[in-house]
């Protein structure tokens, strides 16, 4: 676990110097508060996804100088996607990652314009990469779907549909709902190292989906285990608002033996790649088993 | 003036049907109204950014067929920043191209998240285009630019602080504004076309350039000379608010003269082109003298 850790503070830390060079050489309109929104929004993030892409590369023989740029690129969408989130007109959060939301800290034309950003810098992060064309474009093309319309923007739209819905959903449209808002950028950052240099990114892909939904789980469990203080944001609102969750569909229990099974799949996923993927099957141990 | 507006009109199908196949084939959420949402906003525009995509492809050999992803490209950005501008907490706008604003038709959380995928299918877009890779690469990257905090956003930003500043900006300041806020995108699009083989695009960009000034100019005219019922969204505001624009700096005259200065450079940047660019040179004309 301890190489695990280490990697992901590495990925952290890589990600956002790489994320601050290019808010910071972008100076036109430095006499806005847009440039500091930004940098405050991807601040202090767990940084999974990144460390996700900068795995697969190793695994692939892309060294992080290459990669780093593809890990920051998903790290400015994750990021995005949390300041719009956070919105009144969304989920209405003051919290985020223990910091005052950015429409809290700035104002919410700040928070939209920030995210929106952010988004433009991901995909320009992506050109910046020393890969070949072909797989920077192949890169941006999976990206855009997994962050759009038929991804997490998607999961967004159904997840805020849930909440006004006639009967509480199912477990096969929470299903659905989870592979778009938090499963589908988890899934591309895991299947980015192998894109990186044109192999087939099916295992990495097959462990990243696995991954994915083991997390939404375990997000699901803190809602219902975890406190405030050490999750970093507001916790027990699915269940005051009546929504459906993992945990209301298949129980404590069962949402925690669902989770152990998606890490064993995760981890029989990446058999092809041996010891060398060691840590990211520890990182599949580390999700079912945070606490924030 | 025939025919512009013919070509006018023909980038507006062209552009609307490359966007609704893209959406339509993005069905995995059909079951929220984000999809309806997203053609709303592209619907009726004026097509001027993808015109002049078409165009500046023309010019360097590339036919519609192989162009009109990058056209319909150009019309996501625009019309996802239209729905976050018109949003309460920006420009608070009911009224667009004459249709009630996306907010105003669902909510704000759509309108915030149609805008998001607008943003990544455009990207998307790009990537579909038949031209080399490398050419999709350099696109991405400076629509990524223009769109971005060192563009569109930047400007938005500034337009923001505006309204806020203890004096109304001066010249040189509006003249910033508007190179992120409208300027950046229409230099993009004139740009495209050279850059989709990867010729010079200098003369296209410095023809966008004064036509972006040229174009920002005429809408300060507008709202001071027009009616809203042509225009098709609220006029009078920007001196309701007392903010500064061309026309406040200049007077109602000085502006039109600028104006004209403005057309007359575009045209002279195209003379490379010979009378292959006429109708670039209608648009410019055309953008003066335009109503709504």
């Amino acid at each position: 676990m301890a190489e695990f850790k280490a990697a992901l503070a590495r990925a952290g830390d890589v990600a956002f110097a790489e994320i601050e060079t290019g808010v910071r050489m972008k100076a036109q309109f430095a006499d806005t508060p847009i440039a500091d929104a930004m940098l405050h929004a991807v601040r202090g993030g767990k940084t999974l996804r990144g460390f996700l892409v900068l795995q697969g590369a190793a695994l692939h023989g892309v060294n992080e100088e290459r990669a780093k740029p593809v890990a920051a690129a998903i790290e400015c969408i994750h990021a995005y996607s949390l300041v719009h989130d956070d919105l009144p007109c969304m989920d209405d959060d003051d919290l985020r990652r223990g910091q005052p939301t950015v429409h809290r800290k700035w104002d919410e034309a700040t928070a939209v314009l920030a995210g929106d950003a952010l988004q433009a810098l991901a995909f320009q992060m992506i050109t910046h990469a020393q890969i070949e064309a072909d797989n920077k474009v192949s890169l941006i093309a999976s990206l855009a779907d997994s962050a759009g319309l038929n991804g997490m923007v998607g999961g967004q739209a159904l997840d805020i549909a849930a909440e006004t819905a006639k009967e509480p959903f199912g477990l096969q449209q929470i299903e659905r709902l989870q592979s778009g808002k938090t499963g589908a950028l988890i899934e591309w950052a895991a299947g980015a190292g192998p894109m990186m240099v044109g192999a087939d990114d099916r295992p990495m892909r097959d462990y990243g989906r696995a991954l994915g939904q083991a997390f939404q789980i375990a997000d699901d469990i803190l809602d219902i285990e975890g406190d405030e203080a050490t999750v970093g944001k507001a916790v027990g609102k699915d269940e005051d608002a009546g929504k459906a969750t993992f945990v209301s569909l298949l129980g404590l229990d069962g949402a925690k033996r669902r989770a152990d099974e998606l890490v064993e799949s995760a981890c029989d996923a990446l058999s092809k790649y041996g010891d060398d993927a060691e840590t990211l099957k520890e990182a599949a141990r580390f999700v079912v088993n945070r606490t924030h």
